[in-house]
């Protein structure tokens, strides 16, 4: 096993608005944000309007008045010889490209008017029956009147913050949080409160101090976005014992706490422990799941589970007329074995298991062999991820160009603050590359941080 | 030919404001919106927190803080022996089923890596040339530049309202028009102001008055949403006298226009009118399209075709990290043939012109036959629609329960309006049913409204 040398957290608590950062995480193409070059040459040939365009600007909702700045992908291991530690992404030789060839031949052949047709705004009667049998597996008892099939997890997110916030609104992240979460909840104009976290997750006597804060002065949040297990960016677990406090704390101050649970197939050490939903089912939380990190991102399959009474307010809100009935029935096809609805994908999450946790290995053996002194980082018994703090006086953001150069690239920490902490943060993604490229990859950073940047 | 009786249009003009009407389009299935039963009891296995539900109303944000009505598909067409008229869903004998398997197969079997990893959020290259090759076949140039693919136009439509519009602002929507969009622009909080359409489409003049109105109490609308071409609900066209028109005003008033061009590829009759889109590229339009009904619905593919200054700003707001590169992978695969990027596309949508005339002209002669006098519709060159005004005194949604009785459903006209208009009116879809169900269905309606409800 890999030893923990520490973990120190940026402490800074404390409410803070939101800033004019604009990013999100998880996309590995090189053009999705290089493009807006504001060019106002128009194209004349059929143009009868007028020669210039439009002022948009003048047209623009307040959530979009600023642009945001290019993601950080967009620049983010796209050069030859980069190694990069920056995606979240799923082992693209995981994927059971047989079984899913098998699965897409039989809904074809078999269920197309279905398929290829519109279908139930919540998802296909096949996948709801799937998740209800996927989260019985789990000893979580519901029904379809619980779940909403979306496209991923990050469209959960979104359904789940329009459904409570109105532009102003208070709400509770997690500083660090999820970088597609924090867009989400800028473009619904939310007033964003940090809670810090350490290495046992979120640190619930700080959330309860930002709560006494908020009340002081007449602010009411009214959600909490927490990643308690296996956290996104940071690798931490929510312990056990703190659980329980964050569900009295809702139901105390009368928030409602959306648990993203992206991750918790991937445990590959220690024990399970309850989810926040399971410890207040039809109560203050909701949960948001995906298929991105234990079937395939391609699909855009996820999930929430919800208190029943919520269910009609969030389709209200999902005007997409259904994630793909396409991809749904393919999932579910593919997950069922002859014994049950779940049989084989659960065979692969056990696959899925043990490469995570050898690259997981694989990364921090070589950051216990490469680190210099005054480097820490975070030990994961799941997900995707290592969170490390540099040595006092280092800034992670600026040793980027010297990481780039040396052939390996990161997040720098940030860019997962609604605030301004994480200078001394990045994050290091072990998911998406074989055991000898992290190794490599990390032993490149090193030398960058072992010359000070 | 079909020909015209007559067609009248309810007139009401003017500035009307949201109401609480909960309604969209598209979904067949029963369970989508009849859930939300509201009950209070609580599974209890599990739960440590309180013994009752937070109070969730307390924390809804104002765009769900009324229940909207279970949507009308919920009872439409489920039970056994009625013929739907309701859906505007595509022929599903139509798929392309033997292809797509193959294109299925192709993908995953060649391409995996890509199709089941996290895309590009404007979509995968693959599709974006699919996309410039297919326009440029329009006569409509664009680059990737202009382009973002989304799940059906749906998502695109929620896009861009969320780009210019903050609760409260005004924007200008047809009346009729799509129950999907109104469900959208409601989430939106925007201020509708109707805008009346004839059966030559959009009302200019009547737009320039409310335009007039609404300068005149200090109100600036933002945004038209205009379907110009095979209007749904309404079947008709926009005149091509009246397309620079709306241009000019647009140019003028300082909107921008959403041109819905869901349809104008299955046009059966009549000479191509040039899109909103070609009339002013990179200027003050974006078009919003769809593969749902040229392909299939089930792939939820859609796209905006829009000028270039704005592609960063609806990124921003597409959270969902893109939509499935699966379907994406495989709709453009399906596409290609040996001779060019939309050859097979190109070839389907020819098949499916004669199909939907075909339903055309076996709907509208079933109601030239069995419409009794004082009934009126109108006749559209393309799409799946046409709509029905019943004699004075009448309102379709009370003859509902009826027409159920005799066996056939359809979708009120009152659905269609922000306002309270389309009493009278009702709309029926040839695109679901072959002709001899249409021709079936027609006989039971019109026996209902000759027997005055």
């Amino acid at each position: 096993m890999v030893t923990l040398r520490a973990v120190t957290f940026p402490r800074g608590t404390g409410s803070k608005s939101h800033q004019g950062l604009h990013s999100t995480d998880e996309t590995p193409d090189n053009r999705a944000m290089t493009v807006a070059s504001g060019h106002a040459d128009r194209p004349d040939a059929g143009s009868r309007a007028g020669d210039t365009h439009p002022d948009y600007a003048a047209l623009f909702a307040r959530r979009v008045a600023e642009a945001g700045p290019p993601l950080m992908r967009a620049g983010a291991g796209g050069a030859a010889g980069v190694i990069p530690l920056t995606y979240g992404f799923p082992d693209p030789g995981s994927f059971p490209v047989a079984d899913l060839i098998e699965a897409s031949r039989a809904v074809l052949a078999g269920n197309a008017a279905n398929a290829l047709q519109y279908g139930p705004i919540a998802g296909p009667v096949s996948m709801l029956n799937l998740l209800v049998a996927k989260l019985a597996g789990e000893g979580i008892s519901v029904t379809h009147d619980n779940l909403v099939v979306t496209s991923g997890g990050s469209q959960g997110i979104d359904l789940v913050t329009h459904l409570v916030i109105n532009p102003g609104d208070a709400m509770l992240v997690e500083a660090p949080t999820f970088i597609g979460a924090l867009q989400t909840f800028r473009n619904a104009e939310a007033n964003l409160l940090e809670v810090p976290i350490d290495e046992h997750g979120l640190d619930v006597v700080a959330l309860e101090n930002v709560l006494l804060q908020a009340c002081a002065t007449g602010v009411r949040p009214k959600l909490l976005y927490t990643i308690p297990t296996f956290h996104n960016p940071a690798g931490v677990t929510l312990a056990a014992e703190r659980r329980p406090r964050v569900i009295e704390l809702a139901r105390e101050y009368g928030f409602l706490i959306l648990e993203d649970d992206a991750y918790s197939e991937l445990r590959f050490a220690g024990e399970p422990l309850p989810s926040l939903y399971s410890l207040d089912p039809e109560g203050c939380v909701i949960q948001v799941r995906t298929f991105s990190k234990i079937l395939a991102a391609g699909l855009r399959l996820g999930y929430l589970v919800t208190p029943a009474p919520l269910l009609s307010r969030l389709l209200q809100l999902k005007v997409d007329v259904g994630t793909s009935p396409f991809g749904n029935h393919v999932a579910a096809t593919y997950a069922a074995d002859a014994a049950s609805l779940t049989g084989r994908l659960d065979a692969h999450i056990l696959e899925l298991r043990a490469i995570y946790r050898e690259r997981r290995d694989a990364m921090l053996g070589a950051l216990t062999e490469y680190a210099p002194d005054g480097v820490t980082w975070t030990v994961p018994e799941g997900g995707f991820f290592t969170w490390l703090t540099l040595p006092e006086g280092m800034d992670a953001a600026k040793i980027g160009p010297a990481a780039q150069a040396a052939g390996v690239s990161f997040i720098p920490g940030v860019s997962y603050f609604a605030g301004s902490g994480g200078a001394r943060n990045l994050r290091l993604a072990f998911s998406y590359l074989p055991p000898d490229q992290l190794v490599e990859g990390v032993r490149r950073l090193m030398s960058v941080v072992s010359g000070g940047g």
